[in-house]
């Protein structure tokens, strides 16, 4: 069994994501955002690097039918349909949309994944769904990648201990801890230490003060709701989307 | 007060070591063998990045009172007077000695350093000096930097859990987690998690298994000894050396 955990997209290896399951978390706020924007309806979220992009991309395709979306400091982009806040995502605006997303950390994390075999998003709203996910790759491959997002390239409280959340339930009761990397082993310590208090280390980690003192101190509450969203969303082509309800049942 | 760690020479932000006071962090095993050389008489230890530079410097140098040391991937370097194990820096071997150095992860964290007000090399071994000296950091700047060298650029569970501990230690019982990065709550509840039981997290660590695998189960003991050492150790003008006992008792 292989479990690897990387704190940031530079934390990887060369070569470290090639063939193989990877589950990308970005707990504040990508993953739980993109998450709400599926579960209410979204058809797809295309993450670009770039505001330019974004524009330019916007402009290839149905204005009535994409909104813009995206954040720069946990702020929204002037001139952008939606900031990058989970709670902007109601069905009423989303619904049969495809939002073309720009955000400081998961969208680069999301582009570090070129190469592997499947990419899923997962977060603490998605946790059960992400869960079963990962349990079936250790069972099939005996192997899984986590790619936190981090903040601004460096170590995110929030994503480790989603990243520990996740293992946890992948390992389904499992105890051994062989075959992780030394990440993976911490990742399991926060989980353990926490428990199932989200909102406890979301709130603790650099990201979350600044979202607090932004005020956005709700999208914490939110990220903090476990299972909230019975969504499994992979990352494929460069669109994020649900994996279709019947094959999710099968997955899971 | 602002208490940081960075778990990779890469996680540290542009400028943030500037001005700071600085402990730099190789428990297996760089930290653990200069503390060995000094306490044990070396006169000082000259780090550099790579073994051409090592050998050139120890030509400038009067061979009889230089040896070269070093290690790639954990083996001794061709060619070498010893590689990079504390057991090898007896007495007999490095007392008035000077130490040319090169090894994998901490020569690269010391180089990272430039611009820092001081540097200390803190481990295990002499966990209470560099405490100290942590501590007279946060009385008088409120303010300490920890740098772990950690493993080929990836995060390393045995520098991480030295980092929570020499942080305890600073912080002399406060209990405040105020002004600390992500990476310093996630090193104190490491510390906490497995106490002063060094053995357990250099063991787990992937560092620790290749050392056992290399057949260096000892160096991992030798490196698990809390306060083995009592040696302050500077690295000033490019160089390791111990803080002169007169001024280290000033400082302790």
């Amino acid at each position: 069994m292989r479990i690897d955990v990387a704190f940031t997209p530079a934390d990887l290896a060369g070569g470290e994501v090639a063939g193989r399951t990877v589950f990308v978390i970005d707990v504040l706020r990508a993953s739980t955002t993109i998450c709400a924007a599926l579960a209410h309806g979204a058809r797809g979220i295309i993450p670009v690097p770039s505001i330019e992009e974004a524009m330019r991309l916007a402009q290839t395709l149905d204005r009535r039918e994409v909104l813009l979306a995206g954040e720069r400091h946990a702020t929204r982009i002037e001139g952008f349909d939606l900031g990058n806040s989970p709670l902007e995502m109601t069905e009423a605006v989303v619904h049969g949309k495809t939002i073309v997303m720009t955000t400081t950390n998961g969208t680069r994390a999301l582009q570090a994944t070129t190469g592997a075999a499947a990419v899923y998003l997962a977060g603490g709203v998605n946790l059960r769904a992400a869960g079963a996910r990962a349990r079936e790759a250790l069972d099939r491959q005996g192997d899984m990648l986590v790619l936190c997002a981090g903040r601004e390239g460096h170590f995110g409280l929030d994503d480790a201990y989603a990243a520990g959340r996740l293992i946890l339930a992948a390992l389904a009761g499992r105890r051994s801890r062989r075959g992780m990397n030394d990440s993976a082993l911490v990742a399991l310590d926060l989980a353990r230490r926490y428990g199932p208090r989200w909102l406890q280390p979301l709130t603790a980690s650099r990201a979350g003060q600044d979202l607090v003192d932004l005020g956005f101190r709700e999208d914490i509450v939110y990220a903090a709701q476990e299972d909230h969203l019975p969504v499994l969303v992979q990352f494929l082509d460069r669109r994020l989307s649900l994996v279709s309800a019947s094959l999710a049942g099968a997955n899971l």
